[in-house]
């Protein structure tokens, strides 16, 4: 079997910003469009046009600089809205409409007040609008975690006829399970007439943590295109996190799916996005946290210390972090303490080690973290200093 | 089909404090177990009492107050663990010892220097004589994620025979994917004598983003005990997080499968651990994060304003928040404006709206979020007063 590309479409600039706090201006956005565009993205989302001034700027100026990746803008399916759009891509290289509607029953009913059959007539003259501006049109389903699959098949059917290169399914809610969302993909691949002339694309939110799993579904049942963003920020508890879908696909190579992404970029894309929007990411984030690569239980240490894969399924390398840490805390054992002892420049017998280590515990109850110097203050605490040899 | 208990086993003050920067004093870690145990958790590791005699004191004075849950202490294969740890186990109305030894390859090969079968041998010992001490043994192949489906087999049937009661089937490096750790679990359940008298148990790590949906992939293959933490804190990029584990049962009922967790302390027991431990908990974070139910898109704060269900699967008072945020910023509507407006109290006509919202959006693009002290300056600016209805 042919290895197959999927997509990464990022939209760290459209549904990441859209967060409490989180707000960038123009010159920010361009340093972060250049960086995505750098790491190998295949879309960046730029933002929404009509939404504000600001944001209409953001994504016209993002169009300029952008070389390789397409460069996409949200629009609702609204003429005025995909005009505005229209007009903000005017200097992309690769201009693409994101253009769609609710189509859950729950949008339908409560949120637009109106009939499925009025929601694909506004699909259908989205695209349609949109793609008198531009040839690729990609149509989100909103809430299509929660859509009926004989009705989203239909509406998918319809927006193809019209033009739609992409077809999102995204599960607004962060609802679906991964078997759940890979059914609906599987669902859409076998019952839309069209479909294999389009690429699919996942849109999940995290709302039960399932955001990247339900991605990965989605790719496993035949989606070629995931939407996701640096350290999963988004609208409430976020999206598909890019760093996981990337590293997943590396680890799973049986799985046949690869990205274009530098792997190498993650981490200090991570810190970038994360000190640009001052939205912190919490130590134990997969690939992306402080401690990420960090061990500090002593049965892990002394694993790791004898060889690396014990403990690890990646190389810290691999994602741009120059090494695992091996943190010394009232957890550790015998051989984490020996190991750093040598790093500071003492070589102990077992029987020293034994006795330093002792001494070690007492510190370590009352320290969080032992550090370099707290070493050479518990090996003179533990009276070796006679025979002790130094390197 | 009648619905079925998954046993919350959490490890919050045991995995969750092997974390650099982490450690609990002892008198921090009882006022955790207590809460943990208010709110219906059925098992609480409490440490791994021959690591340390801070770690030993704690496991101790944690059994001296638990009333419901079991108090569950961890060891190697290794007597003297075994030995330690049930001294620290002294005073728990419901005892359980925690042992284990690595199963994979790497780590039968890498760390522990052994053959198969006395990697067995070891197992069979361990949990024989846990069992001298408890009655409740709970035995953990380490690795199990990256250990051959027919070895695991042959260990939990041998462990089983000696008297384990529960078996932990560790991803303990991170790596399964959700189809592949269920199929593990199913293959299992399926060929190992005697596994319908224990119960499965499912420790799951986070290193791509996996350990919730592993978790639960686990759970829907037949385990019926999920290991988890508050804030899906530990080793590395930590564990399984209790709250999404408690939500998505509760947010799937076709699943058939509930816990006895109250839902409504996850909120405030987010807090105590992240605030204890000094471990902040991102924005995003699914369920227990600052942004989890705010709202700040324009198109999603209309939708949550007509109808809440629009863009929330869950209520935020389920898990003790007090109300949904509706934030806003540039990317705010006309809806969450005039929201907004009439809670400081503006009734703005649709003319007025127009005008204020082209003011507030000059404003928006400026600043991250717009207050409600804000929103006077704007009305002012926007030169309504004549006939400004105030409520």
């Amino acid at each position: 079997m042919n290895r197959e590309k999927v997509q990464i479409f990022d939209t760290t600039l459209r549904d990441g910003e859209q967060v409490p706090g989180c707000k960038l201006d123009t010159k920010q956005k361009l340093v972060i469009a250049e960086r995505l565009d750098g790491m190998g993205v295949d879309v960046i989302e730029a933002g929404f046009p009509v939404s504000s001034p600001g944001d209409f700027l953001s994504v016209s100026e993002i169009s300029k600089i952008v070389k390789n990746a397409t460069v996409c803008g949200l629009t609702r399916a609204v003429k005025n809205d995909i005009d505005v759009a229209a007009a903000a891509l005017k200097h992309a290289k690769r201009p693409r409409i994101h253009t769609g509607i609710g189509t859950s029953q729950s949008h339908i009913i409560h949120k637009l007040n109106t009939t499925p059959e009025d929601i694909i007539a506004r699909a259908v003259f989205a695209v349609a609008h949109a793609k008198t501006y531009v040839e690729d049109v990609e149509f989100y389903a909103e809430d299509a975690g929660r859509t009926d699959n004989a009705f989203l098949a239909r509406v998918c059917e319809e927006v193809i006829k019209a033009g739609a290169t992409v077809l999102n399914i995204p599960d607004t809610t962060g609802y679906c399970l991964p078997h759940e969302y890979g059914e609906k993909i599987k669902y859409l691949k076998e019952n839309v007439k069209g479909i294999e002339n389009v690429t699919i694309s996942c849109h999940c939110h995290n709302d039960l943590g399932m955001a990247t799993a339900n991605s990965i579904a989605g790719a496993m049942n035949g989606a070629r295109q995931i939407e996701c963003t640096i350290n999963g920020i988004g609208e409430r508890a976020g999206n598909t996190a890019l760093e996981e879908v990337v590293m997943i696909f590396k680890q799973h190579p049986y799985l046949n799916l690869y990205t274009d992404i530098d792997a190498k970029q993650l981490n200090e894309m991570s810190r970038l996005v994360s000190d640009s929007m001052g939205m912190m990411v919490q130590p134990n984030k997969a690939i992306v946290g402080s401690n990420a690569f960090a061990h500090s239980s002593g049965i892990h240490q002394d694993g790791v210390i004898k060889n690396r894969e014990t403990y690890e399924i990646m190389d810290p390398l691999e994602v741009g972090v120059n090494e695992s840490s091996i943190i010394l805390t009232a957890r550790s054992g015998r051989a984490a303490l020996a190991y750093r002892a040598k790093k500071v420049g003492y070589e102990l017998t077992k029987v020293q080690l034994d006795l330093v280590y002792v001494e070690f515990l007492k510190y370590a109850d009352i320290k969080k973290e032992v550090m370099d110097d707290d070493i050479h203050q518990i090996i003179e605490a533990s009276n070796l200093q006679d025979d002790l040899v130094r390197n």
